[in-house]
């Protein structure tokens, strides 16, 4: 049983830490959120201690491994913490807004073996992962395009989106991790497009997008094409489509259930999308927790680490580039600055 | 070219004078109906001759052949004439409403070579012919269960009620020959059950049914469920499945279009069925006229003929009769009757 | 927290234990089995309590309530004995194969009002469920037809089916009462029939089917078609339509992820339904738990009882007495004999 | 009745001349090609006259209206003297490769008024332009993005590809109008990017790509993203999608039926796509003629034309000059130059 200590008890701390309660391999070893009531919530629904800082967690000997799910300016100063107490990581998307204080996390952490994975839930899908194997085994040929459709059920709340560093760090960030995992080599160049669609005074707000496109293109000539929206009406859009030489294969929405109803002029009325990443992913979120069991218990390869987040948020970068100059940014030109 | 005349310029009649008229080996050789304001509409809108009496069509060496789309009760005499005049026979179902009539008629036609083709449009679908291909080349394994979903999008006026012969002889005849068609076996007994759910006052009417099922056994064991509807709020729902030891093949419904919305609360909201069989069976029709031209003129084996259209009226009497009774009927009673 | 004990540690039984186990309104308090070796691995998996006895179970004072999953020719036995212990029951179908013994049970049970729930999953399905809500709703007007599709993935072995009951009391009682819940009527007759398809020695092995056709019908003419085969090639096969005056909706089938792949030759293709019941109906199972302990805990109206357990049971008996006598059995006969 | 002669008896001259020969209110009234044995076959295939040369037609008073079925680089010659015959044209696309011979084209044919419609035929295919209704209709709100895939079934000859103008030029050029005709907004800006990936030798045959992407965003932000390839091995895949703030709508493909296979290990697979484009849009190819007609016969609004063709072809120049120097490319550049 791996003993998780889990940091942050917002609406996603909680949910992670009921999900290592449930996992037959790993147990809440307890929890810690700056807002104490909040910690208190969480701690006493599982009966688990409540620490009272993070340096308690990070110094604890009944912690044999954290899961950070606190705010982002946070993330990179408990990773280096971690890894100073040597306890493996699992910590949640983006490491830090700014590139550079990635950077330098990076250079803190050196070349620790200590496990840390990045939490890019979507990769743990089942629907996306099955897409993506069919792609390995051949099935359809040399992949060609990736195409990535990426659309929230609603506008986060003003304060929200003006914390998030901008939709590509905070949203996109998944599909460019997304593009990634499946494109199976590394991108060349980033073209994006932004628009102020959902809410036209995100401008003056604060200079973010709301619907956007980005163009990624690899060495080989691979094209992987993401579409976000802040806002889909008809709820939580996530769909992969990987496109080769000999087919296509679709990792497909889901659905609250499986009913269909036909009626005078309209048929095969299906039931709304799960909504929102709580739901839709859920089984991912699950299978992130065994990974990253697995990983500390046995030994399994990390198949997302550190070095991924950091790969994501040069081609959050690069985007925000991108549109600002009107250009195809090379990826060796953020990397390099 | 194949010159055909048509018998009937009601609806049905003049879209097959329209299709004789736009198939590329066949040519409209006149037309004719006792109502010769319907028979001059439609053969001014081709351009062809009228004709003033059944007679005359019969007697014309100007026809080669003739389709017979006119009242039912006229059927079994026009065929009778057909083939006297040796003129090939396309004849919309049912040969008559009486079966003794087509008994009657089947000993005066006797063992003539001349084709004599019945409507059983369904036959010739697209999407059925595929489905029944699949179980021949053996996709499904060995038959075990046709499941044949049939309901009209609207029921009709009394007075077609009332002439119809009843449900079974006037709309799951149609389902009695593709059950045939596709069970591959001749059927040995019929289980029925009727009610009035849309027109609670058709008994009165005419001891009709408007909701019914049939279930039919073949020798070997084959069964073929038939689930019937006078009137779909959703349009013209035409779906045939059938079911083997290797797997399943669905000839699915069909639509105005091909374009779905996603909205709030409803996802995937596609367009109405096409409606009703002259949409439905647009190619099927087509089709149907190409295959009589085919064995006309080229001397294909004919697919669906005078004993088909006797065998389903065979099922309609077993049906009506397993109502009455209570019981499954043989339908080897029917037939010796 | 209601402590419920498990008899019966086979497949549905290891299941059920497993979540009760898990559900945050219930505990296992214990579980029981003649096979000792698989009670003690059950009880160990979970850590609880291996009774020596059935009667150990109803004895003891730290056992709330019951959940009956033993071989069948208990379940009567173990429902009287909670009865008299005044423990509430959940039991799986069906109540016993012979109705003399149910009808024996309900008399020595009499008018309890001990909660005695039976294990029929189906109705708790969400699929299954939205469905029967949209009707309740009104979303298809007055209810006409309802066509249950049930296929197993594979036929059980022959000690099994020998032990079963025959096909209707075993299999399709699942769907005798899901008709009997959709359809919101008593039903007045049955008529089936019955084939050896998968396995033609199956007549002298025991003298069942293995494909067969139920259909019901209501006093109001209301008919419900079941569709059943032990053995679809391509799975699960679990699907129900509602059709009615103003629509239809349909309870599609769920499959093992929802990527769709597109190849020469193929599209769509989508993958393996969810095979077999523990996996189709997981949330229904839980569903179903939940139920059991809102009406012990909270007095909840109980949903499925001894009687609906008895009514399917009658059904069956109906549905092999039709084959027998080739005819409409009314229920009224079954019932009254 | 519209006297349409048809120029070009290649492939698709062939298929508008049995489509002009078809339609109820136009006549064929002749055909020309410079391989007069192509020209002789269609013309004899429906028994009309076969033009020895252009000015022929263009000259004779038995010719209504023209349809410009011929090599590209005829395109421009031909309208200019249907102009001076003040013959009505349907003009296949491109214009012409080259910007400047339209635009000379342009100011030959000054302000005409004479119908000058250009065959973009996806406008006039019932799928697309009942979700460009369902948008005009507010169905889905403010229209945010445009998602178009257009991939072909199969690589063209290399002869072919080589005296294409390029990719955008000849394939894209139908996406780029569809994007036109589904944003209804002026597009402001081309972004695009392009591999070879279906054949890596293309490079050095032609320098074109044959895998795309192209992004357009319109003044007030409107986003649509096109995807192509040259090589589809699952058929034709044409799907547009269009999100709005209250939905999405989308035209899918098309299928050659409408059946559905479930075996081990594969539900719902599904028939080949409708290949290629002639079987694809074979209603919207008769569509196009009888709008053609009703703009010539009865005044009705030309809806797409010469202007059309024109902004196409700078969507398609932009799009060259956005790869070959990595930027977002202003429409307005092209214009100009």
């Amino acid at each position: 049983m791996l003993k998780i200590a889990v940091l942050g008890c917002g609406r996603i701390g909680v949910m992670h830490a009921a999900n290592v309660n449930a996992h037959p391999h790993a147990e809440l070893a307890g929890v810690f959120d700056i807002n104490s009531v909040a910690a208190e919530n969480c701690g006493s629904a599982h009966g688990v201690r409540v620490f009272k800082s993070a340096d308690e967690v990070f110094a604890s000997p009944d912690v044999d491994a954290v899961l950070i799910a606190t705010a982002t300016s946070t993330h990179s100063d408990y990773i280096e913490a971690a890894v100073r107490a040597e306890k493996p990581v699992l910590c949640e998307k983006p490491i830090d807004l700014d590139l550079k204080r990635v950077e330098l996390c990076k250079s803190r952490i050196g070349d620790t073996s200590l496990p840390i994975m990045l939490g890019f839930v979507r990769r743990f899908d089942p629907g996306h992962r099955a897409a993506r194997q069919a792609f390995l085994d051949g099935e359809i040929g040399n992949l060609h395009q990736v195409v990535i459709t990426s659309r929230d059920p609603g506008m986060a709340p003003d304060a929200y989106i003006e914390a998030s560093g901008g939709i590509f760090r905070d949203m996109t960030i998944h599909d460019f991790d997304l593009a990634r995992f499946m494109l199976g080599e590394e991108i060349e160049t980033v073209s994006a497009t932004g628009s102020r669609l959902v809410d036209p005074a995100l401008m003056e707000k604060c200079n973010d997008y709301d619907t956007v496109v980005a163009v990624l293109v690899t060495k080989s000539g691979r094209q992987a094409v993401i579409t976000n929206s802040r806002e889909a009406a008809y709820g939580y859009d996530q769909r992969v489509e990987l496109f080769g030489s000999k087919g296509m294969v679709v990792s497909e929405n889901r659905r609250m259930n499986h009913v269909t109803k036909h009626v005078k002029d309209a048929t095969n009325v299906s039931a709304p999308l799960l909504n929102f990443f709580i739901e839709r992913y859920a089984e991912a979120f699950n299978a992130e927790i065994g990974h990253f069991v697995d990983v500390v218990e046995n030994g399994a390869l990390l198949e997302v680490g550190f070095e991924d987040g950091r790969l994501a948020l040069i081609l959050a970068e690069a985007a925000f580039k991108s549109i600002a100059e009107g250009r195809a940014v090379r990826i060796a030109e953020i990397a390099r600055s």
